[in-house]
């Protein structure tokens, strides 16, 4: 090799680490990884486009000592722990101005403590979150840096250049201080399991309705050419089409319930309840996966309460009307995550900028659609959007909906398929457009037992009553 | 006053520090409190009843001093700083052997730092849950005692003594070790968030329905004598005749929607996620309380989507389409807090008995009624019972409404009136009582997209597929 020094560092060279260094070298740069596994820095190597200049090395100070100042080195080791393990080896081989990132899903409080205990060595610690699973990451992720924004610069070349593209604009930006790249993936992860919930719920009411594999197949690949266009309905086209290679039939219906997690959703939803901002539709999504952990007491409940049976009812009817209402409650889900993001922003003070955000998440991440651009011409229109739903645009695409969406979750209560997703939207949707919601009840009880005292809507202040006292 | 020792201490004479205090010494306890505000330790003196010995003094030294021993002291002060604070104070003052007592509404991750930080010491540290506001303070709360055994048979007497009595059995026993006591009244609590919320989205039906104050009150107050008999029903009943006192109508019409929380029910949920285990109507009553604070983007929403407006609905089917769901989303709001307190007592080592917990809240607490002696039952019968919905006697009252919720939450998605809870009520048992969730199809999912790996059906193991390769 020559004497030059390599443009950017990977620690841990797993399938995301390598694959992210081979779409940075492919795009011009000189990329050396780092892993204590030799096999993987020859995986590496081998997996290189020729021509390009990539290099894995097993000792960590080896590397480092081949990087070009101001250092850049990315980490994407599993969160917790490991972080930290990797900065403490990381420090004394470092120097002032260089920049570290955590490309993996950290929390961002934690991401938080590091920034500040990095500042105070006059390093750059940037948490940046990315999406689009293996193949994202080799041919073009959705980028979400938050951190510095002087060592955003210096990182910017390559994010871009590795970046998904919508048309020439790489999905990738500087999303806000300190902890905000992660908090900007924690919700974009939150809003993946609400709308992989909500299409498991379409999966259901049509499957109960006796829509076979096929069918199901081409439902999905209609919708993915119309208004739902996303990467998670194209793909649930194509689940229905994969053959078990290990007996007869199709793979999806031999995949057990038991949906697994990494804890992303979990975060969302308890996160949303510290600012706080409603989120119900993600939270419904997190308590259905861990309800499908309980395998045992749901086959219990089975035989006690009966299965449920839909019977025949495909329809073209029905198929319409689980179309309107995917497509609404993913609108709500959308909304649900970008309302957080906006009082989180706030809050937390990250300066989060929402209209960059739906921007960066058009192309390369897992929540790509369609829908988005929509997003993207709303902030628009008005970057201080509290809510996508009041958009006008939005606005409409939600009432063309609506119709559809009630008469299916009447259904759905009717016919006992479960749709706790799609519900909620809906509850959600219904108690947003409330000018006056009924909880003036529960003030009224909570000041009955408790004297927590209530307001009233004609006089400022705090009251109580002595309740039952005529 | 004599030179004998008083038998029992409280920390804080606010109105709930107060009212217990008054309520031993009427039950024949010698009782002393501190405050270092003068007024409160009058105050507490003139509400004796004659012939009680109850005193109260302005420094905490004179107090504990005037003790017998081991000495039995408890805290009724706001719950984080203020209970460390306390503590600090109390510890240079006791000696080994001593009993302290939080009082309050402690997250019990706090309480099981402080149990573990006194043991050193040789201090009994113990969270109790006390349920039962002002009144039931005074007259007979439930109340939820966790921690060290042997210190729980020192202020047992006393507990027994003033807890509320179901015929001869008082609302009181040991609920397991630790930071058990305040487990369990946290999620008590988040029961009581679920309740109010089904109970303030009945109102609003019946109330868009064309129902008067008056007509709501006769409706909750016939449903409290049959089978919703509450105390949240009782006192919702009661709310609809009360007269606004600044005003011409009904007290009711004139409180903001606004709803406050003191977070207890936020760490229901939150909690419920680490173990985790689903508890829905939890999370959607923490949403919509947090959601009625979003006003002005509620009223921004109602202009632009129109306001709901069921029209002159109500009719006696309606109301007993309503009664039916209000009861059925209420036994699921039971079963997911007992489910979490299964789970919990399991995961985080707290043994807690659950017959013994829900024959504490037959009285005394917010969320009595009369279906806590069908729990009761139920966990005689198997006190190991992982869900109340797996008992046969549950099911039966459940099967009982559930036609009728159907009806009702079919009704509400084409009404347009929000019923949050009782959709995730009735979603969260459709899913519970599925022996196959649609879930297979988010493995897939995760597995297409993020190489999560899926198990299979018929073959153990962990499995993972190159979709898309035909």
């Amino acid at each position: 090799m020559s004497n030059s020094l390599f443009d950017f560092g990977m620690i841990g060279l797993g399938v995301m680490g390598r694959n992210l260094l081979l779409n940075m070298a492919d795009h011009g740069f000189s990329v050396i990884g780092f892993d204590k596994d030799e096999a993987k820095n020859v995986a590496l190597e081998a997996a290189a486009t020729p021509g390009t200049t990539v290099k894995g090395v097993p000792e960590l100070a080896q590397m480092i000592h081949l990087l070009q100042r101001p250092r850049k080195v990315m980490m994407l080791v599993p969160a917790g722990q490991p972080v930290d393990d990797v900065i403490a080896s990381l420090l004394p081989l470092l120097e002032e101005g260089d920049v570290v990132i955590d490309g993996g899903n950290s929390h961002y409080t934690d991401t938080l403590r590091r920034v500040k205990y990095l500042h105070e060595k006059n390093i750059h610690f940037m948490g940046i979150g990315v999406s689009g699973g293996e193949q994202g990451a080799r041919s073009g992720p959705s980028i979400m840096p938050g951190g510095n924004q002087t060592a955003y610069e210096h990182v910017r070349p390559m994010l871009e250049a590795i970046a998904a593209k919508v048309g020439d604009t790489p999905c990738v930006a500087y999303l806000g201080k300190e902890g905000a790249g992660h908090y900007v993936k924690m919700v974009h992860n939150g809003i993946e399991y609400a709308i992989m919930q909500l299409i498991s719920e379409s999966y259901a009411i049509l499957k109960h309705g006796g829509l076979s594999n096929k069918q199901l197949h081409e439902v999905f690949k209609t919708w993915n050419e119309g208004k739902l266009q996303s990467f998670l309905v194209e793909i649930t086209a194509e689940i229905f089409l994969q053959k078990d290679d290990k007996g007869e039939g199709d793979l999806v219906d031999v995949i057990s319930d038991k949906a697994g997690s990494k804890g992303t959703g979990k975060w969302t939803s308890q996160d949303s309840m510290e600012l706080p901002v409603a989120v119900p539709v993600i939270d419904t999504a997190v308590a259905m996966r861990t309800l499908s952990g309980y395998k045992d007491e749901r086959i219990k409940a089975s035989e006690i309460y009966g299965k449920n049976a839909v019977g025949d009812t495909a329809s073209q009817e029905l198929t319409d009307q689980v179309y309107d209402a995917l497509y609404f409650a993913t609108i709500l889900s959308y909304a649900q995550g970008l309302a957080m993001l906006f009082q989180a922003s706030q809050d937390l003070k990250m300066d989060i900028p929402l209209p960059q955000v739906v921007s960066v998440w058009r192309g390369g991440c897992i929540i790509r659609s369609s829908l988005l651009e929509v997003f993207t011409n709303a902030y628009k229109q008005n970057p201080e959007l509290s809510n996508i739903l009041l958009n006008q645009e939005v606005a409409a695409l939600v009432k063309s909906a609506e119709d559809n969406t009630r008469s299916l979750i009447a259904f759905a209560a009717k016919s006992g398929v479960a749709a706790a997703g799609l519900m909620s939207s809906l509850a959600y949707f219904d108690a947003y457009k409330s000018e006056r919601m009924p909880t003036n009840l529960i003030q009224a009880q909570r000041d009955y037992f408790g004297a927590h005292t209530y307001q009233r809507i004609d006089t400022p202040g705090t009251f109580h009553t002595e309740w039952g006292q005529p």
